[in-house]
């Protein structure tokens, strides 16, 4: 671990008033961490505020506490302010200023490259920057509740792809079982999560996928959409996941999806473990 | 529990050669719980076999030993027998001979309708039937090797739908976490279960969902093949999975996949919680 719990521990117990920021395009990580810890430092008597330079999307609306995230402007910006699975403090976007303007500061994150920018840092490369919110809970005495257990699964279930991802440990289980045992949903958690997609994007796919060409004996797979073609089923975001789909056919090695963008075509590279991707794509 | 891990711990101390059985229409539970409690009982020194009635699907191929499982007819049948997730003794199959045969039998089970229809019987509800044989593994003191942690995994993801059914519990997560530990490719094991299907698959799934109906605002949705239209892409069996795509559009609460079959058509049904599909099935 880079930096230590104990330092955090002794922050949190020498502070009264936390700004908890997550990072931009926020995730579910940092939405679910964020939250959690927000509830877990209420618990123990501390006034907080949850502060994010961008909008929760959608889909991790359903996020207990995701409807009390400030943007910066409105934030009050406390004295002592933690930044939750931000690997650098560009991660803050425009609620830089708020860490900046701080009497005090903490950085509570699971990326390895992150440089350990604050005052009191906790850094473990964990699968999903919730895990260490939970051992901080568990470390300050504070009751996780369902709402604070749900938060944290949601957390974890989206940067794991549910438990599906190499970065894995008996550690992610074994935290997600106690969560489960604390009343995390974990199957509404899943729904919400992985089977809850808007009717346009699920024909948007299907549109695409129907017309999908294989080539070299199935081991390349090919998809397109015009800028018409995709304006009939909604915006160009629901074409997120079409590319791994392509993928996830049992022949293919390498997928690409390609998408036309005014006079320019976008494309996505997919491929599983015997193609180089990133070699296809810088020739 | 329902019989006793004692009464399977004795059972195995005091037989030296068992046939194992999964059960008919084989499932990654029943597959995957069958080739590790050979894998377990042969690092004691015992002699095993495995047997199901019907040919391992293609999807459950990876296990490792699904390879070595075999037919009734092509089974020695040995003194000691036991079922592995089968709920009652008809779902043994044709291999109920082997069952009937046996000098002494055990049922390793983990549906809570399960009869105890053996000498010697360890039931319990859990996720998975692989939960209970891993207990039983490590109250044996046998060594949970990489392999054998993989049947195991394999067999959770399988009957969980990777940790996403409410039937998950603690222990669930904390036994695959302790697999993991072991060596169990969490990764791999997802992509080969849920992320590897043939692309004739894709595009039957494709073409129904581009034609999909919504009605009543968006609640229910309504897709439907001929059988034409089903041969153009692949077999009936790849129609598997449409139903539950339309369900997991957001505002439906009511998802039918109608097919042509000869002169009749096949229906099959799926809500969310709201609706009452029972019902609406039989009227
Ligand atoms: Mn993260
Ligand atoms: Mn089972």
């Amino acid at each position: 671990m880079k930096g230590s719990m104990e330092e955090i521990l002794r922050f949190v117990e020498r502070n009264d008033a936390f700004s908890i920021i997550s990072h931009v395009a926020p995730d579910g990580d940092t939405i679910g961490s964020g939250t959690a810890l927000s509830r877990i430092l209420r618990r123990l008597g501390k006034r907080t505020e949850n502060v994010c330079c961008d909008q929760v999307p959608d889909a991790y609306k359903f996020i207990p506490g995701a409807e009390e995230i400030l943007l910066p402007e409105d934030a009050r910006g406390f004295d002592a302010v933690i930044a939750v699975d931000c690997a650098d403090k560009g991660r803050l976007g425009s609620a830089e200023g708020i860490f900046d303007r701080a009497g005090v500061t903490a950085n509570i994150d699971h990326h390895g490259t992150n440089a350990t920018y604050a005052d009191n840092n906790m850094i473990e490369e964990t699968a999903a920057c919730a895990e260490l919110i939970y051992r901080l809970g568990r470390a300050l005495g504070a009751e996780i509740d369902a709402e604070t257990a749900n938060c944290l699964f949601a957390a974890i279930v989206t940067d794991t792809g549910s438990f599906a991802y190499s970065n894995v440990t008996k550690d992610t289980m074994t935290i997600a079982g106690e969560l489960i045992a604390s009343g995390a949903d974990n199957s509404l958690i899943n729904r919400l999560v992985y089977h809850n997609e808007p009717a346009g994007k699920v024909k948007m796919h299907a549109y695409a996928l129907e017309r999908l060409h294989l080539y070299s004996e199935g081991r390349i797979a090919i998809a397109m959409l015009t800028e018409s073609e995709m304006e009939t089923f909604g915006p160009e975001a629901y074409t997120e996941g079409i590319v791994e789909k392509l993928r996830d056919i049992d022949t293919v090695e390498i997928a690409a999806f390609l998408r036309q963008k005014g006079r320019d075509v976008k494309v996505s590279l997919r491929a599983k473990k015997y193609a180089d991707v990133a070699r296809v794509a810088a020739s």
